[in-house]
């Protein structure tokens, strides 16, 4: 490994997350919340900037950075910036255990939602904002970002976007990282600002609006009332969020073509169709599922609706208390966290494309049993997909499925029942927060263990980069020198 | 289709299935059960002869078999000896509902033990006879005993031979069908002999040591006593039918290298290391998850050594009532039924074979992600792993896990919760037998709605026969005439 690359990239990346806890201090002296509002983030802030510093002071001598590197600088950043991230719960004693404010800020990173707090509404606003812009941060990839306004590396950086950016990426935008980068990163914060927009015309204040839209655009989900989004009981307002979850978690490069006038390669997209078709199928089968629950089709459509498009998107808004519904309609909702979102957006999950290989995979083997001496070839987007792709796809499933059952084991040590155990590393894995019975809608994850707490941060923090760059950190091969 | 040669096949299996009733007559007469005993079993006796005997009257012209006609074949035989097997409990007043006699029979012949009755003692002993015997038939599958037996089908048989023998087979044994399931057969009930004369040995009643071996030997697992084996409570009866039922599930060529004096074959099969490896792991978690529970730490052992074997080889005896330990016990006893025994063993799961694969594929990505350009070759039984058998495996495991969820969802209609809707289907498509909760060993699947029972039903039959026989009988394609 090319450590002095490594160290010069991690300082960066802890310099820029100094820089981005100031909008926080902003938002303190904003709402007059004085020293007591200031100062937890001071601390911080000059650790990461002196630290940040010290680290990238020397530019190393040789710049190769290779997937080796890529892994170990987005692995080991996504723990630093999740530890430095809880510092400013604990000074201000928001949230006193520093594992707690560990649990809390990689939820905030990795965009997962899942909180230790029962009523958020207690926070001051800056450590509320600081909370969800985490989420925005977390949201594109704080790398992705970094590697956007960070010229100064001159090496090939495509396997920081590759390390980083979730699902398997089926377009040309990635030609050219840095720009591509940029062109994402202006398309989250555009969507952003329109959602913002849309949520103050509907009646939310200005600042429940950023934190809402922050944790709709990154996919996160972090409530700032004790009963989330539920609080503004308003149909405008449901809507434009389940419709603002479900449009980020489109593949941004459709957005690209859409922005490039492509039309068509956005309305012939087979997993946006997928997509689409899940969430349909998902409100269908709830719906019937839980009529005997609600006397208003109005209000029925609404709760699931938004429901199915906060879990599939991997959000975790949430809006009515699915924890009281029907049996089948839990394992509905354990089945889209588990699908995700579309590749290449900021949802967890396996994302939808996976899912349709899957699904494509095993109804070509069904055809090959028939006639074992036929050769089935697979498409997916109207392309050929490579036996190397098919091959590279199920074994992600493989070690996904591996990894589940590790952290459900381990979580399974502390947690009261199965379906507690199960959603919340399901839950938290797939990085979509709320899960069910004890830490369900109206619960929460402070009642868990320290253990499972520390498991499931790790958990999150493998879900949101695809479990392989954390695993490649285990192994010793990857620390050797060349 | 060749739709001739399928209906000559399907009424050799149903005249051979009604020959198999002869010796649960025979049982009636020895207990002096009379008449009472004996009409039971009359009509649906009289139904497989002469619907046998007219279905195979006519000897196909042509005499092509191929893999669609022996899917269709072991797919329909599987519900019509179920359908059969049903009516002897249904006249006989046992089981009166035709739906939970199905259920029973379907679970005897899929060996997995799954049973509607709560007191079994309480049934006539030829009932009692008949029930355990489909476990000792559908072992080895009432194909491969078929085929054995039946010299008359002039065409290769592989194709039954293939979509029966549970899991992948890597070894040398099918060269020559209608041999290796003499061969296959010899061994079984030898190996079922042995632990008659074992149990006996042991005390416990002829009748009592047939029924259990007959149930270890499919690894099956009904109780012939309402607790299960824990009714004999006898250290020497535990552990021999402890080692009974891992040995039902290692893969059965590898007794045939034994018998052949290729000890090394037998020593140094890695999926054998592999199965022992889960067995001790298995057994060593939950002895230090279960230690509180137990004063006796031979008592303990006993218990914890018997559940693992139990469930990891898909028998489902019982000797304690697993349902009260931990929930990391119950998640490792979850673990080990989708393990399941070795292939080419009476076990159902995915198979040992399989899981080292998947393992193994799971650290090749691994290493290929860290060196793109690197191709990482695998091997099993020390041979290379082709790509094609590869891919083969991981599309069974899409197959497996996309039919898992689907008797979920049904099964999540109806079941009262998760862990019990999650246990009774992975007890059932795994072909184990006793799940959790209200499903565990102290209940029992009689409380389930009906269409949870037809669903779990097909879902056994699903498992038993590895997915794929019964899904394409789904496809229009297969009815096609040629």
């Amino acid at each position: 490994m090319n450590y002095p690359m490594t160290r010069y990239a991690l300082g960066r990346i802890i310099f820029i997350n100094g820089l981005l806890m100031l909008p926080s201090i902003l938002v303190a002296l904003i709402y007059g919340e004085g020293w007591q509002g200031v100062y937890p983030f001071l601390l911080p802030l000059f650790l990461c900037l002196s630290g940040g510093w010290l680290l990238s002071y020397r530019k190393p001598d040789k710049p190769d950075f290779f997937m080796r590197e890529g892994f170990v600088v987005v692995g080991l950043s996504w723990f630093l910036i999740s530890a430095v991230g809880a510092l400013p719960f604990v000074i201000s004693g928001c949230i006193p255990s520093f594992l707690d404010a560990f649990f809390e800020a990689s939820s905030g990173f990795t965009t997962t939602g899942a909180s230790v707090l029962s009523q958020p509404e207690l926070l001051p606003h800056s450590q509320l904002f600081w909370r969800s812009f985490t989420h925005l941060i977390g949201g594109m990839g704080v790398l992705v970002f970094a590697l956007a306004i960070m010229p100064k590396i001159e090496s090939d950086n495509v396997f920081i976007m590759k390390a980083e950016v979730p699902g398997p990426i089926f377009g040309k935008i990635q030609a050219k990282v840095r720009n591509t980068a940029r062109v994402l990163y202006a398309i989250y914060l555009g969507m952003t600002l329109i959602l913002i927009i849309l949520l103050i015309a509907g009646g939310m204040s200005v600042f429940d609006s950023m934190l809402h839209a922050f944790g709709a655009a990154g996919t996160g989900g972090f409530g700032i009332k004790s009963n989330s989004v539920a609080f503004y009981n308003n149909y405008y307002l449901y809507y434009v969020l389940a419709f603002g979850m479900i449009a980020f978690g489109v593949n941004f490069s459709l957005y690209y073509a859409l922005l490039g006038k492509r039309f068509r390669e956005f309305f012939h997209s087979e997993e946006l169709r997928w997509y689409v078709g899940c969430i349909l199928v998902a409100v269908a089968i709830i719906l019937f599922n839980t009529r005997q629950l609600y006397d208003n089709f109005f209000l029925h459509l609404r709760d699931v609706f938004f429901t199915v498009a906060s879990i599939i998107t991997t959000t975790g808004y949430t809006v009515a208390d699915f924890d009281g519904w029907p049996l089948l309609s839990h394992v509905v909702l354990l089945c889209l966290m588990f699908i995700g979102g579309m590749a290449g957006s900021t949802a967890g999950g396996l994302k939808v494309s996976r899912i349709t290989v899957y699904v494509k995979s095993a109804l070509a083997e069904l055809r090959t049993s028939l006639n074992p001496n036929r050769r089935v070839s697979l498409t997916f987007e109207h392309k050929p997909l490579s036996s190397q792709v098919r091959s590279q796809f199920s074994n992600y499933l493989i070690i996904y499925l591996l990894t589940f059952v590790s952290l459900l084991l381990v979580a399974s040590l502390s947690v009261p029942n199965f379906i507690s155990a199960f959603s919340s590393v399901a839950a938290t894995f797939n990085n979509i927060g709320p899960g069910l019975d004890v830490v369900g809608p109206a619960g929460s994850y402070a009642g868990l263990s320290d253990l499972s707490k520390l498991v499931l941060s790790i958990g999150m923090i493998m879900g949101r980069l695809e479990i392989i760059p954390i695993l490649v950190l285990l192994s010793p091969r990857t620390w050797r020198r060349i």
